[in-house]
């Protein structure tokens, strides 16, 4: 993509009202725009990467044999009033009247349609187990939306759905659900811990917070240092039921089973939450199954969600400078920036263009800025936007051969000839 | 993908409350379930169906120079206020206040959003053409919702906006927006036909239906036989402003400028609506830029759109028969229904886990009726979800190395080894 085409509105200013790091830099990198109170567009760069965090999401969901579906937006009161959450949610739900004045709302997350929809199409245990996700826009009505699309009102989550036959079979949904958590979070190079929790309105008996690392994390947490080793293949549900880990407000230094030298403590962002809650929806709802003795059982279910558009701020909060974003590579809405030192200059800008070309046959994600504005503007803007690599290409060159390659998370910078800089593109990261 | 796993619950009977084709055989074929009037969740086969519908929309969009974009689904009515719509805007608009007792509504369109951010952004006619599209999510509350999701209320549309500088300027961007939907509806196997239409509540001066056709059509439409061999290499806005076609209510006879033998007369169903509408929204919301003489100038603007959601259902009306759905290739779910007539013969389900793993390999997306069920339910099933090809496989192919092709379209049934079938699978289609 040129720049001189694409839409990447950056700001030179920090604007007033970010108060956190993410905030400011998705406002002044372009990624998103305010349309009123925690409710954002989505730039092309921002939609971008939103859609490469959601795609991670979805192939690690998929791998643990759970359906992709989606659920509507807005959905009946009833449904809502069958599981008696409709009273009990509070002012976070959008309500409204239909033309026809039935009360609707704007789902805020989905157990009441996804466990009606089971309960009209599965009727026996042998379809068991039954994972349902979506990645939907959800809704809630914050009292003070901040952050940017940390703590927005419209946000994007991924919510899946287990539908089990034994509390041991729902474990099992539960344990698969944590690997892939596990797996997601360390694919967008971010160190996840699941934190016990509390179940809050979900319900339930078995809950856990996962929580990113990062230095300008929300809250406090402490951990086990085991966690930093933490990997998909020795993590059980077992195992991260006595691993320590645990929220500021819940951890007291008197009573903690962890050695102090074993104990790590850090600044945590909650990016997704996962719940075990028994047949708290399957029976007022109606979801039974037929089980091996001929006799009718509700589901054991449980529900895990991560917040999507809440993640992009989270990432940036773990990986960024004072010059801006660092992208992992797995989400950066471009892999390599090209900058082209003098546009004015016919040999340099005539490089560019034949080495943009070859990026895009060998399908390197790539933003050619081709501007024609000074160099200290367009290297600060690449810095701010956080690509993972950046190519400078300037009328030296053209006699030289040679161009630049910048690895942004590290600074580091080395002379290549383009034909190199090219095949390194392709192997690398 | 393993039937047995994956969750696309059939129905013998037609439901009751289906009046139309399409209706019928996305119930019947497990692709939707209505959670409320109007309002469905797309079940995972429906669902894929949806995503590649919308990334043959994305692709043609990107190819016709527009950029993609994420506008929320809950707008402030104050923006609407701007445009003078809000008011205008009857009880097809979900409105609602939140918690702060502010005004918002469930965006129908997006007009001012788009408008509102352009003008914060872009300042200078160098700038422009600009085009910005989203596919999101948008509700109109039909007063009587029908038809499934041909007409409901929550629905998924594609929305492209363009900004130019003049009126030749906003012609181009209609041009080229023209172009990209008939490459789109072609390359769904849609003959779609661009009618002259009103253009109602977004205004304007100038405005395109199209309407694909479809035996089972919602109106009558008489065209130029001229269209049926339309290609987007022929194809004008001056070209199109000549070629007749009327809906049937505009249509006279005694006035239409076709001789008889060259009018063809059809149902046709719309999806999309294009428009060219100037400085109705530049104006009011201040979306001005600096033109090449210094003074400050109104965007000429157009908006064009696509039923994305609806798609799926009037490709259902154009291609089905009385057995079920018959999906052409760029949309089906999966391209290779593979049937095991015998599971409990060891002999012949080896046989065809065998080639379902070289299917998966070759990545052919292929549904495996591996479930333990009549021949003649299973038969029924596989022309009912409509995938192009049909791999039979039975006890008989284990001493023959031959199973059965069959063409879901035109029906036709060839005897084939199984290494050729595989390799048909990967070069035809």
């Amino acid at each position: 993509m040129r720049s001189s085409v694409y839409f990447y509105p950056t700001l030179k200013e920090t604007p007033q009202e970010a108060q956190i790091v993410s905030h400011r830099l998705m406002l002044r990198s372009g990624m998103i725009s305010q349309v009123t109170a925690g409710i954002y567009t989505w730039l092309p760069s921002g939609l971008k990467v939103l859609n490469k965090i959601a795609q991670i999401i979805r192939q690690e969901q998929d791998r643990a044999q759970s359906l992709e579906v989606l659920m509507p937006t807005i959905q009946p009161a009833a449904l809502w009033e069958k599981s008696g959450r409709y009273h009990i949610y509070g002012k976070e739900m959008l309500r409204m009247v239909d033309r026809h004045e039935r009360e609707m709302l704007y789902g805020p997350t989905a157990e009441e349609v996804i466990t009606d929809i089971f309960s009209r199409f599965v009727k026996s245990y042998k379809d068991l187990p039954k994972r349902f996700y979506n990645i939907q826009w959800k809704f809630r009505d914050e009292i003070r939306p901040r952050f940017g699309i940390m703590r927005g009102r419209e946000f994007l989550m991924k919510d899946n759905y287990s539908f089990d036959l034994t509390v041991e079979g729902a474990k099992a949904s539960y344990q698969a659900m944590l690997e892939a958590y596990v797996r997601t979070f360390a694919r967008m190079d971010l160190t996840a811990i699941p934190v016990r929790a509390a179940t809050g309105p979900i319900g339930g008996d078995l809950s856990h917070e996962f929580q990113i690392l990062a230095e300008t994390g929300e809250s406090e947490i402490f951990y086990d240092a085991a966690y930093e080793t933490l990997d998909v293949n020795t993590i059980t549900l077992e195992r991260l039921q006595t691993l320590y880990a645990a929220a500021d407000e819940l951890h007291d230094p008197q009573t903690c089973p962890v050695p102090a030298d074993q104990l790590r403590t850090a600044r945590g962002i909650e990016v997704g939450h996962v719940f075990y809650f028994g047949t708290k929806y399957s029976i007022p709802l109606g979801a039974y199954v037929t089980g091996p003795d001929g006799k009718q059982v509700p589901v054991e279910m449980g529900s895990y969600g991560i917040g999507v558009s809440r993640l992009v701020g989270a990432i940036i909060e773990a990986h960024h400078d004072d010059k801006g974003i660092i992208w992992p590579e797995s989400v950066a809405p471009f892999k390599v920036g090209l900058l082209n030192l003098n546009i004015k200059d016919k040999a340099c800008t005539e490089m560019c263009e034949d080495l943009y070309q070859k990026l895009l046959q060998a399908k390197i994600e790539t933003l050619y800025d081709d501007r024609d504005m000074g160099i200290g503007a367009k290297f600060a803007d690449m810095d701010l936007i956080g690509l993972p690599w950046q190519i400078i290409v300037g009328p030296r060159s053209v006699t030289t051969g040679q161009c630049e390659l910048k690895n942004r998370r590290t600074g580091e910078k080395i002379e290549i000839s383009l034909e190199d800089v090219l095949k390194r593109m392709c192997y690398c990261g």
